[in-house]
């Protein structure tokens, strides 16, 4: 007995070590299937994403069914994309992948003002507003006075960057989400001379990613919400510097502890959203109708732009 | 001078050790996210999905350029995929996902033929044909006369098991690909009661995968070619044993040093296909008018069905 359990282990201990290798050398031949690429960048990029696409395959012994599963997912996401649905952006976003692109592409410049996800609302051609101005152009919801520094890492402010911001509506929608050809909630402005901004936008809040497709049934089935956190895009340019893409996050928005759909919060984006009494002096003067009103600060640090130097 | 390099270089590791912390911790984010999944083996994919995928992105420093091209590129699949064209499969097949996930799912046991890909070729109704019977259908090719066992690893024959065969005609077309009705070079048959079969096929050739949408660009793009090693396909099942999909190859075939572009070759799964000589005896007495034909032979091992024990 002792004899034949051995020789049974062993045997099987030898086909293990064999699958190992079967699985092993099929890698090698994909790898080696692209040692002909002419672009030495795109031969890297493949390359790596053939071994770890292959260690997910043998690390979780992915089924014959979820193999198709996976395909048919595709398929679905390829199915419901067009020109104002994306999917795949989607997927991307609620595993992390866009969050981690954007995190690997703006590295940590000690106090430069961090980055998060671009998002699929931005639009190129904003009206222009002057410092104080109103961004809101019909868009319902509580204002909001906004302000702060443009300055580089040195301290030193930055006249007439180009700043855009852009937000959803208290009904969690964009303009171009309205079905109509409303611009609204979004705005271009600059800096002043000594490098401050100010504009009028509207208390954020938080909104759903589109859910009725396959990324929603994948939320539903792992009991996420589709939420983002409240947040207030930026995009802050000025010559010699890095393009910042960024939000600023509400302070004590409850979907900050349940989760954003799609891990755009960092810390330091999280900003306090005072809300003002009565008597509280107005910014521009603004006759607000005695009605609800909130300000908040956010002083914003550029990286110097890599490529200029 | 010393001390001030010594502070920078200091600052800089700093930075470097905080930026990897972020990543990190980004991905420990979205693995939380996932945390309330009900399915437990969905959880354990997708957790492993999300750790492959973080690591390809940090480890490749994906740009948000290649990011987007990603994009495009799957949107690209999406919207050639329709009932008769799978870009997603193809995708999945020419990275060796598709062999992979074959060769997880048929773990090496013993003397058992080894698995290979399903292709997308397979007809559900093919014809029924008695031992020596012709599967051409009309479909045009040099006659191959194919012949085997079916037996377990125990080496006893598997009498009246069901054999699937299907491969192209001699230009490199299935009959799903004429555009009109005809089943051709298909059938199915019994082995008899000694586990041996025998019918006319065709002798395989080279064929190419559909090359005219992104995943023909990424061939391209990669110097790969898009052919096929020659190939008949098999699909064997009886009660009791695991069901077989694999194919056999030709020895000799060029296309088997340059690549199968979906990684489907086993060693163990190429066969001689031997050139018959004008006097050499004719299988069924078959009039072939004296032009060429050839023979194989393929004994097929099945695994028990470990399902089943
Ligand atoms: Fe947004
Ligand atoms: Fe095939």
């Amino acid at each position: 007995m002792h004899d034949t359990s051995t020789t049974d282990r062993t045997a099987t201990d030898q086909t293990a070590a064999e699958q190992t290798r079967v699985e092993q050398a099929l890698v090698e031949r994909v790898l080696r299937s692209f040692a002909d690429t002419e672009d030495p960048r795109l031969k890297d990029v493949l390359e790596s994403l053939v071994r770890h696409l292959h260690s997910f395959i043998r690390e979780i012994r992915l089924t014959e069914a979820e193999w198709t599963a996976a395909i048919d997912f595709l398929t679905a996401c390829g199915r419901i994309t067009d020109d104002r649905r994306q999917e795949f952006i989607l997927l991307s976003d609620v595993l992390g992948a866009s969050m981690q692109t954007v995190t690997v592409n703006n590295e940590l410049d000690g106090d430069a003002t961090e980055a998060t996800v671009f998002g699929p609302f931005f639009v190129d051609d904003a009206p222009s507003i002057p410092f104080g101005g109103d961004i809101a152009g019909g868009a319902t919801g509580e204002p909001c006075w906004v302000e702060g520094t443009v300055t580089g890492t040195d301290g030193a402010p930055i006249p007439d960057a180009r700043i855009e911001v852009w937000e959803c509506d208290e009904d969690g929608l964009y303009d171009v989400q309205y079905g109509d050809e409303r611009t609204a909630a979004r705005a271009r402005l600059e800096t002043r001379g000594d490098g401050t901004y100010g504009f009028w936008g509207l208390r954020p809040v938080p909104y759903p990613i589109p859910a009725d497709g396959p990324v929603g049934r994948l939320l539903a089935a792992t009991g996420r919400s589709p939420l983002r956190a409240a947040h207030l895009h930026f995009m802050v340019s000025a010559p010699g510097f890095r393009t910042l893409v960024t939000h600023i996050f509400v302070e004590g928005d409850e979907q900050l502890v349940i989760g954003d759909s799609v891990f755009g919060v960092k810390d330091s984006l999280i900003k306090r959203f005072e809300a003002q009494g009565a008597g509280a002096p107005v910014p521009t003067a603004r006759d607000l109708g005695g009605g609800p009103w909130s300000r908040t600060r956010f002083d914003i640090v550029l990286s110097l732009d890599p490529s200029a130097h």
